[in-house]
């Protein structure tokens, strides 16, 4: 596997070669930088030095690629001085910089040429010759800061990938095209559940009725089955005194994405970067016995972090989101066996999402470093003890996971359940801490069974995460065909033709008795347009009226997957839908 | 009427000088300011001048005034030149102000004498003499500004009351003892529904488990009942640029309350003091046609208004709220409809709360005034249009209203529900707005019959208003006894001994998949002391678990007003309950 995956990459970054080549050779004033292979391809970053170049002149590089491919020019390497190498690439800073670099750590550059006309300061390794590349493809094209670092000069970055046979590379297009498709930030503008509006600001969502329709029903679903797994949900404000902030000790290590203080009065206000201090103040409240724990806070919590505008990706990263957010209380005794029902409430909730465990979704075990002072609360003994418990917890319940040093949160180890997007990329859907060090700071106590004052631990977690990014992970794993309970419409009526509207009216009344969400497509159009519509609308059940139904008062069902039903009788079909809804069923 | 009103405010006035003239007797050094009769009693400022006076004197004042009484001094007046009267009151800098503000008018002023040692600078009238007054009573003590201008200096203000008979003073104190015991803020606490902390901030409550669960009934009621009505609801950030405030025009109006800036990399943000805009950029977002009009676009909206810290009264006035807000984009035709519409809805949804028209809340139609050039957007036309549909409206569905000039929004005049709180306090609650403004600001459109542009009109409304000043209107009518459908726990269990516990968790897991809100109380205490708490916390039914309860598979009830029903069928109470909630029955 390792050596398959090395040999791709090898493959992939001759062909970055092949390209730094080709464009030198159309565009002699443009200045390499850099550009290596990565996971899905390779990249490569040019100071374009005044040309212009557009997605529109990939064909004309490809083509010069082509050419240099088909010389099969031998790729050799050779070890150079920094002297030797700085006159080689006398004219271009980027290569002095990195020899500069070299040559302090006392290095030997080295150096690979392609034919005889071209050269690049490179480690490899490469490929014996550019016949080699079988199968390859410019991707797009992107701004990219020197180094990644937006001081320096913004360079431009071609991505392109290559495969060793025309079919893998097909394929992986093919799979590209599909991503893009399901992209929640397309599906989402398509299906009308959300836009962003430049005078708002970046960041900060707008949900229509479509997208709010499935906010609710999630929010719903998860305070109901909270409820009725004991626990508390209360509702507290968006903002505190920066003062509580710096109680928590939050302040220093969250500032940088925390919004500005708002000074008004003798106030310095905050929006809240995360819940935990108000719902200590909630515990605070009154006097706590053991006979009260687990006392299990919830709040679906609206939290403002500022993160930097590169960072924003659709709903998956907003500066403003709701998180499904508790926060247990709990002797030392019973952490063990809460932190087991916070996996299962959340192995169960998103399992009724339809995300499976091991395929959508693993586990992983994030924990501290002892070294890294600055980051994380200093006190050894108790993160032994939360790195054994949360392991413990893992190891019982037969979880896939892995573990990650360096990722816990400044107060506690954790368990973050990791989902990836349709990118590939991995994000921390969801958490469970163990905070040793709040509940200090906070001087939370409860009396114990023997009448004196004892420190409660704290578990902080979410359950179906941030509402806003669930719901993008919901659009990109359903393609928008959501299933039946989440769907904004559920039922779209479609009368044959304008002597069916009264019975389309009729039926959309019975529908909504039923508490199903309907609409009736009284368009003067044909009833093909009108499933055409429905369809693109990704909704699950289309009800035809004509004629026969009216006579014989039944319906036909065209379902979204094409599935046909003639002639049911209504009362059956409504009591159809409302059980799909009830049993939260991924099938229509 | 006019006239009785008349003599009780002079026999008040009265009162007032007895007590003034009964402290400086006491209390030679106090500085007496100024002292009117009310609308419930009367008031006496003064400058205490280093004397120390609490609620604890009160009787030994009181004992003053008696005797001041009984002797039956005459009380006179007296036309005297400003000189003389700056002589009388040589030594008090606040008559001297009052002196000079009358001499620069060139009036007259009057004094009036309490026999001889006792005179007062003021217009009167009063009553012949002091053995006039029957029965009085101080009630409170409190700080108030000179003038009630916060840049003065704090005086004392002693509030009291009087009336003719001595039995017309019982019936007010036992009223005003009531209004202490239904005040919400102390019943807010008493019953555990939410709570306000130092380290968060004024004005910004915590709701606890029991107060959430009303709001979330509140919540889901209306948007439940809008939906129906065609509401469409959105969900949008509770901030945005302050470039949309600008563009709105509300920055000016609103520029005071609104919180402070919030500066970060380009954006200047602000939380938003309404959802207006928020909802303009939801219409833009598409081209719309006359068919899809009225559009009504809702929400439940997090608003943040930065009140004065001497303006914060419980959940009545808060720095943080929740409304239950509209925005219809009608064309100009359909807007009477569409007001009506909305007035029936806000009887509806008020009506299903138990507030009775006429009664705890009535109209008011709030015009503007053209002269105030500043405060009002300037359209005469448009004025008098969006005015006479308002009165229209409330003309034909016999509403019964007042009118009030100046009391518009900057935007267009309004229909006001207003409400009485428990102190007396007029509150408008509900709100609709005629809008002449934003529509041509935001450059509002939509396709109309010809396929031309033309611009909506846009309604403003509120439903059930700021949820958590509505849920202070609640706790206060129901003195925290609340409809079952909102009471935070619908049914206490009660096992008499520790053998009936088992029974009392069978039948809490049954209420629960009922989706009954219970609870047991499985202390050792007797069933007399758990009666009595769940009366306290004012739980609807209490449900009693026997032996011959156990033996017979049945339940007795004891009803929060009282009642008692013994050996009922569980499943008939169940059905009970379920019926009462689900149609929000006011009565158990």
């Amino acid at each position: 596997m390792e050596n398959k995956n090395d040999n791709l990459k090898t493959l992939r970054h001759s062909a970055e070669h092949i390209l730094t080549q080709a464009m030198e050779s159309l565009y002699p004033k443009i200045l390499k930088a850099m550009g290596p292979a990565t996971e899905d391809g390779f990249y490569f970053d040019v100071d374009l030095n005044g040309v212009e170049i557009s997605e529109k002149d990939f064909s004309k590089i490809e083509k010069e690629m082509q050419k240099i491919i088909k010389e099969n020019l031998p790729i050799t390497r050779k070890e150079v001085s920094v002297e030797e190498a700085k006159k080689l690439f006398k004219d271009n800073p980027y290569k002095q910089e990195w020899l500069g670099e070299i040559e302090a750590k006392s290095e030997k550059p080295t150096v690979y040429w392609t034919g005889n006309d071209f050269v690049d300061l490179c480690e490899g390794p490469h490929v014996k010759s550019t016949g080699e590349i079988k199968a390859f493809k410019l991707l797009s094209i992107a701004g990219a800061y020197w180094h990644g670092d937006e001081k320096n000069k913004m360079l431009s970055r071609i991505y392109g990938t290559a495969f060793p046979t025309q079919k893998e590379l097909d394929e992986y297009l093919k799979k590209l095209e599909e991503i893009k498709m399901n992209d929640h930030r397309k599906l989402g503008s398509e299906l009308n559940l959300f836009i962003f509006a430049e005078e708002v600001g970046r960041g900060l969502p707008l949900f229509t009725e479509k997208g709010t329709t499935i906010i609710r029903e999630l929010e719903n679903f998860v305070i109901k089955e909270e409820i009725k797994r004991g626990y508390k949900h209360v509702n507290t404000p968006d903002l505190a005194k920066i003062k509580l902030y710096e109680i928590s000790g939050h302040y220093p290590y969250y500032k940088n994405t925390m919004y500005p203080v708002m000074e008004v009065d003798d106030d310095k206000l905050v929006l809240r970067p995360m819940t935990c201090p108000h719902h200590f103040m909630l515990y605070k409240s009154q006097i706590r016995s053991y006979k009260d724990l687990p006392l299990r806070i919830a709040e679906i919590g609206k939290l403002y972090r500022y993160e930097k505008s590169g960072e924003l990706t659709g709903l998956i990263r907003l500066r403003g989101f709701c998180l499904a957010d508790s926060h247990i209380f709990v002797n030392e005794k019973g952490a063990l066996e809460e932190i087991k029902n916070v996996i299962d409430l959340i192995d169960y909730a998103v399992g009724v999402l339809g995300f499976e465990k091991g395929k959508d979704y693993f586990y992983r075990l994030s924990l501290g470093n002892a070294d890294n002072k600055e980051k994380y609360f200093q006190d050894p003994k108790n993160w032994k003890k939360g790195e054994s418990v949360l392991r413990q917890v893992l190891n019982e319940i037969n979880a896939p996971y892995y573990e990650a040093k360096d990722e816990a949160a400044f107060y506690g180890p954790k368990i973050d359940i990791q989902m990836k997007n349709i990118l590939g990329k991995e994000e921390t859907a969801f958490t469970v801490q163990y905070d040793l060090c709040l509940p200090k700071r906070f001087e939370l106590k409860f009396i114990n069974e023997k009448g004196k004052e004892e420190q409660p631990v704290v578990i902080h977690r979410s359950s179906i995460g941030a509402i806003e990014r669930t719901l993008a992970f919901l659009i990109e794993k359903y393609a928008g065909a959501f299933p039946v309970w989440l769907s904004p419409v559920q039922v779209q009526i479609i009368p044959i033709s304008e002597k069916h509207f009264d019975y389309a009216k009729k039926l959309e009344r019975d529908f909504n008795l039923a508490n199903i969400r309907v609409q009736s497509d009284l368009r003067n159009e044909t009833m093909q347009a009108k499933i055409r519509d429905a369809q693109i609308q990704k909704i699950p059940y289309m009800v035809i009226a004509g004629d026969r139904e009216l006579k014989e008062k039944t319906i036909s069902v065209r379902f979204r997957d094409g599935r046909n039903t003639n002639g049911i009788r209504f009362e059956d079909f409504i009591e159809k839908v409302k059980k799909t809804i009830n049993d939260k069923s991924l099938k229509l």
